[in-house]
């Protein structure tokens, strides 16, 4: 089985499926809550987080809870690397208090699987997202909710729009789409935020809304980083939603029964209208609480408690 | 039953009875401890705290983990609303982590009660304190302290002192006390810190502690907050002790058996002298500890309304 | 049986060996991980850090969750003595709500068993660190690691190296090993970093690694401050461990089997090289681990569960 979870890229499709089974087990057989199983009584899971995010931290934690597990939040700016200590003698301290898997944030591409390299055997590492690389997780609950509404990968047409060139998270759905089956796979975006050669991850480019958004059945908005406009990349924001935006106008563009997500914190009326966020065809909402039951299935499954 | 606990106003003699009941029946048969039970065992419990209060987020959080629920502190201001995201999409955020429960603090009036109405149904709200309109959960200990010690509500003679214009306790007080029967409450301040009309609450004012605590059987002592000093409501903290500070001379105009209180923290000799404080009249710490009861008797309350 | 436990030093071997037998009962019989057990199931520990300090509240923390308790960390720069309370009424408070320990780090010597001289019966005080008075628990777990390498505490030699006069581990640890049976202790650090007088605490000191490193058995290095190096008492960090940083040479002119330990986090090249941090002779994460098993054993000692 799996030992750490690091990108989706690495996985087979019968993996990535084990997960989406498992995270469909945490439902109830009424498709309701998910509640507390006593899967994971006993272990310690360490959130280690080099970068704050309150939203994906609060995620980990309530599905290490919900598993029964024991759960350590731990800053590390605000603890021992301040002391001078390195991070792997920082690592090895806190695996050496015994604890069982660690779901590491951090601002550098590469440091979950730099750690997963350098963890004792037993212990399992979970990316929380690293640098511009991946957000594994994620992606699995963007391709969870799917899996939930349409009948399969194969047939889909996905399009994922906005800032594709500083998204960890748009990369990481292409993997896990490609490997389910995924043919169309759509970027729309300016050119200033399309990372050069992004075809060769198996995708079709669009630099504009109208062209890219025709007749598909998923569509994925990526957060715009407001900070981002502070450089060159972006005109403004009034301007972005101008060319990006998605209004009712144009999910009008994709098919009937299209499906809307976002992976949060949305910023209305910039890459997303109100109407649509919170419009029939949106399941923003639905995401977040798929995210507890794929995470709930990658700890479980990573523990071998499956 | 009840869905949300926001205000002690919107509640019945009944229902505050019924709250009071369940705290009581959280202390062992020998009056003692307050200890864990397995009531919310499998649900969560969010402090979502706008304005920081470890002592209050304290109690809750200690409430919550007594009847075995689990529980996700946020800190609000270090969360998602800096990133740009409108309050109510935080809470939907959270609340789709299918959490039950949600106790909220925050600097504006009213905010619970927003949070409240906007919340899916099913999710109840806890207010730990808005602005300065309410704070019924220290309201409602206060009550329970009261009724601990004394045979009944209605022939109580209650006496309130200090800062009335900024109390969110007070208010709170007030409502419970006058639904439970009380007919003599008095509220006893400078001029400066007596809100407008406050006759209207159904208290008698006074501006001298002499006459305001002539007899009376319970003395709630409010928290002077230093910050009113920088302003031009009151002269010094010294002066205000002389004028209204609770000593051992004036706690003598009481009634013999009067019973001191006080929400905490204390400012010794600026609202309360050591004496008083820490005499046999003062039953501040079983507030404390009357605070854990009640707190968890409102939350087994409301998680038993769906 | 204990009811606090603030220094090594008011313990007699009997208590000392209790408390090892006790760690020693946490590991599994195939002297594997230490594992969750009920023992303190339904009790509270609050870990009231006046000092900040992730590494050592986390293991703190850790073991009261492996023996099932409820855990409340308060930081109590951010907390109530902001608004002016007193230390007294801050912990009178926190002790009405029915807590049943109190894990102290505070940066004045004395603190802990201050608060431990006015907690409520039935309360009992852990010194997890006193400004440069003690750190009992952490020297605990350094006679732990000894004697599950060592045959007896009798005839060992064990060498202290380093910042002797800032280091609160340091007395903790002598005062354990003396009780235990330790004839031959000596300290080794240049002359601007012994305390005076520290024979009296019953010995040698040693100004030069090649002397004092004859033959011992065990090597303590303690960790070296770098703030120190600000001030007069040190020249450099290269001159430090060119004369007392501990190296494969100076290693070498222990004991054949003799075992480096050090409290962490290590200052690589500075008090010790890689070398020796890194080697077989080195059980500096076996100490972190042991760490865990002694705060279980001192924990549920205190609360009367052993």
């Amino acid at each position: 089985m799996m030992q750490h979870f690091l990108t989706t890229e690495s996985l087979s499709k019968d993996q990535l499926t084990t997960i989406l089974d498992a995270a469909e087990s945490f439902y109830n057989i009424d498709g309701g809550h998910v509640k507390k199983v006593p899967l994971l009584r006993g272990k310690t899971i360490v959130n280690l987080f080099f970068e704050a995010s309150t939203r994906t931290r609060t995620t980990f934690e309530l599905a290490a809870k919900r598993l029964s597990a024991d759960v350590l939040n731990i800053n590390i700016n605000a603890s021992a690397t301040v002391k001078g200590e390195s991070l792997l003698d920082t690592l090895r301290n806190i695996e050496a208090m015994n604890v069982d898997m660690f779901v590491i944030r951090h601002q550098d591409s590469g440091a979950a699987e730099f750690i997963s390299k350098h963890v004792a055997p037993g212990i399992s590492v979970i990316n929380a997202g690293d640098g511009r690389h991946a957000h594994p997780t994620q992606a699995m609950l963007d391709v969870f909710t799917i899996r939930r509404i349409k009948d399969n990968f194969e047939n889909l047409k996905v399009a994922i729009v906005g800032d594709l060139l500083h998204s960890r998270v748009a990369r990481s759905q292409i993997h896990a789409l490609r490997t389910l089956g995924t043919q169309d796979i759509r970027v729309i975006a300016p050119n200033t935020l399309l990372p050069a050669c992004v075809e060769t991850l198996g995708v079709q480019a669009f630099q504009n809304m109208e062209e890219g958004l025709d007749n598909v059945d998923i569509i994925i908005m990526l957060r715009l980083q407001k900070e981002r406009m502070q450089g060159a990349l972006l005109p403004s924001e009034h301007e972005y939603f101008n060319l990006f935006g998605l209004t009712p106008e144009r999910l009008a563009l994709a098919a009937k029964d299209a499906t809307v997500m976002h992976p949060g914190p949305i910023n209305r009326g910039v890459e997303i209208s109100s109407e649509v966020a919170d419009g029939i065809q949106s399941v923003i909402l639905q995401q977040v609480s798929n995210g507890i039951a794929v995470r709930m299935a990658i700890m479980s499954i990573l523990a071998g408690s499956e």
